[in-house]
C-alpha cells in the first residue's frame, strides 16, 4: 500500500497510526480512527483498511468531512470519524475493473491508488459517485438505568490494559452524575473520578474521564483488564 | 539504521515495509520483499536486513534490478526478489574496515550506508565488485504428481492465519487445474477455487488465488493455520 | 502525537525509533535511547513518551545536548541519552495549563508541540525554565568483586532474546579482562570472548561486545534469553 502511494504521489508524506488492529476487528478500527483524526492537519487523508469483505460486493468508500479525508470499506471503518466530524460527502468508488485488481488485498489495488489521488489534489467528486446509506456502526451502550445512574460498557482495551467505556463526560454530565461517581465494573466498586493514573494506589482501580472524553477505568502501574478481568463489552454502571 | 540513512541522505523517504519477520527468518523476509517489491516507485532502495550470519564472512551485497535497487546479506534474504525482477547486477559490498564497524550490527554499520548511497544516487558499480555466485533460496515444493495433480507446501502463514502455498495460478494453469479445483490440506479437503475470503462459509476452508498470484487457503472469519492444524511446511496437494 | 507534530511542523520528518517498549517500562525507553540518539542527524529531536506518571507533578522536559534535542517526562527517561550525550541544557516546560490538555496524554498534547517547536527552530531557552536536578535513572550495577573480577547484570533482552550486560568493553578494560574472559551466567560457564553471534556453535552461548559497546550474551540460532533462564536483572559475573 505505501509503495502504491508514493508511485502515484511521490510527495505524500506518509504516517503510520496504528497497525495493531486485530485481524477483522472493524469496531476497533473505527474507535481508533475516531479518536485520532481530528488531531491531524487540514488536508489530510486517513486510508484505513481493515477490510474482511474484501471482494465482495460492499462497496468501496471515499469521504470528506471535517476539513480531512478518509478512504476505505464501506463496512462501518470510517463511520465513527465521520460523525465525530460532523456533516459528510461521501462517494462510492467505480467497483474495481477485472483486469488487474485482486479481490483480496483492495487496500492496495483499490483504496491506496484512491488515497494517493485525494493527496494529490482531485476532487472528491470526480473519484466517485455520491453514497448516502454507507453503513453506520451502532452506537456504543449508554443507558439511562434511572436518576443519576448510567449504564455502559467497555469499547476498548488500550495498549496499557485500561478500560475505555462507552460513556462520556457528556454522557455523565447529563446525568447529573460529578466527580463524586460511583463507578461499578464487575463486582469492584470505586468511587470518586481522578485527574490521572497516578491518582490511584497503586494496585487498585482508578475511574477517571481519558485524553479522548470517554470514562476509563485504569490500574495505577497494573492491567486493568486483567485485575478486574473485564473485557471488551463488559458492563460499566456509574451513579452521581 | 534510520538515522544512519538520514545521516547521509536527508532527503531520503523511509518507508517501513516489514518489521514482523520473526528473528533470523530469513526465507520469511525474502518472501515479504518479493511480494512487495514491484509495488514501490522506480528508484525505491530497499533495505533488508534478516542476518544471523552478521559478521562473518559473508558478504554483503547490493544489486540493481527491475529499476530499484536492493541491499543485504549475502544470505538469500534478497533472492527472491531479484529473481522475480529479472536480471540484475550485483555487487559485494567491501569487507567492513576493522575500525568503527561493528561486527554485530551491519544493518547499521554497512548496509544502511551503502542504501543511502544508492538512494542519493551513487552508481551500484562504485559500491562494490560485480559477483554472480550470491546466494540463492531454493524454490518451494511444486511437484506434478500426475496428470491434473499438484503437491505444494505452505511457504507462509500470514498476519490472519491464511495459508500461502508454494502453487501459483501459473502452475495451476500449466497442469490443467481451473477453478473446479480440489484442494487437499492435511485431511481436509475444499472443492473449488473462490474469488475472495468472503466466498466461504463462516468456519470453513476457502481456497483461492491471493493478490501475489499464490494458491492461499483462508477460513472465513477465522485463521485457517487454526483450523486446519497446518503451519510453514505442510503439504498442499490440488487435483483439478 | 504524530499528527500533533505535522500540523504545527509539516516539514518535519518523523521517524519512529521504537514502539516496543513494555507499558511503563521507564528504564527500558531509557536504554534504547541512549544506543541510538549518536547515529541520528544534528538538529534531530528526540520525542520520548514512556509516562506513567504523566499529569501528576511530575515535571515535563526539553533538553539540548550532543547537537540534539530532546523531550519528554522528568522520570529519568531522557537520562541515560544526556549522560552519553555529555553537557546538557535542560528546561522545564510550563505546566500544563488547564484548558484543554488532557492530564492523560501528555504526549499529544505537551510534549509533541514541544518537539514540533524544536523542529522548527524554536531556541531550547524560550520553551520553557533552566532546571538542573532533573531525575537521572541509577548506573547499573558494576562491581569489582576482586582482581580481574568483575560483576554486572542483566540490562536488556534484545528481539532475539540476547542478554545485554551492564558491562562495557571499557569496564573490561579497566579491569584488565580481555579476550580470553570467563563469562558465568546463571550456573553455565563460557569461555573466551567472540566477535559475532555466529562464532559460537549452534545452541551454546556466545559472548561478545555488542555494538553499543556492551557486554552481551547470545546463542547462534537460540534465544540466550530462554536457554540461560535469564531475564533482566540477573547477575553476571566475568573473570580475566
Amino acid at each position: 500500500m505505501r509503495g502504491v502511494v508514493l508511485g502515484l504521489a511521490p510527495e505524500a508524506r506518509l504516517v503510520d497510526l496504528c497497525n495493531g488492529v486485530l485481524p477483522g476487528d472493524v469496531d476497533q478500527g473505527a474507535w481508533m480512527l475516531r479518536w485520532s483524526w481530528r488531531h491531524f492537519p487540514a488536508g489530510t487523508v486517513h486510508l484505513a483498511v481493515v477490510d474482511p469483505g474484501v471482494g465482495t460486493p460492499r462497496p468501496a468508500l471515499a469521504a470528506a468531512a471535517g476539513g480531512q479525508f478518509f478512504v476505505g470499506p464501506d463496512n462501518g471503518l470510517l463511520s465513527r470519524a465521520l460523525s465525530d466530524a460532523g456533516e459528510a460527502a461521501v462517494v462510492r468508488l467505480p467497483p474495481p475493473a477485472a483486469v488487474g485488481v485482486s479481490a483480496t488485498f483492495h487496500g492496495r489495488d483499490l483504496f491506496a491508488p484512491a488515497a494517493a489521488r485525494l493527496a494529490l489534489g482531485m476532487p472528491l467528486s470526480r473519484l466517485g459517485t455520491p453514497i448516502t446509506d454507507w453503513v453506520r456502526l451502532p452506537e456504543p451502550l449508554v443507558r439511562r438505568t434511572g436518576p443519576g445512574r448510567l449504564q455502559g460498557q467497555v469499547i476498548a482495551v488500550d495498549h496499557w490494559g485500561n478500560l475505555v467505556t462507552s460513556l462520556t463526560e457528556r454522557d455523565l454530565a447529563q446525568a447529573g452524575i460529578g466527580s463524586t461517581a460511583t463507578v461499578r465494573v464487575g463486582r469492584r466498586v470505586t468511587r470518586g473520578l481522578r485527574r490521572t493514573y497516578g491518582d490511584g494506589k497503586p494496585g487498585t482501580p482508578v475511574a477517571l474521564i481519558n485524553s479522548n472524553g470517554h470514562l476509563e477505568i485504569a490500574v495505577n502501574g497494573g492491567r486493568a483488564e486483567a485485575v478486574l478481568g473485564t473485557a471488551r463489552g463488559g458492563v460499566i454502571r456509574v451513579s452521581g
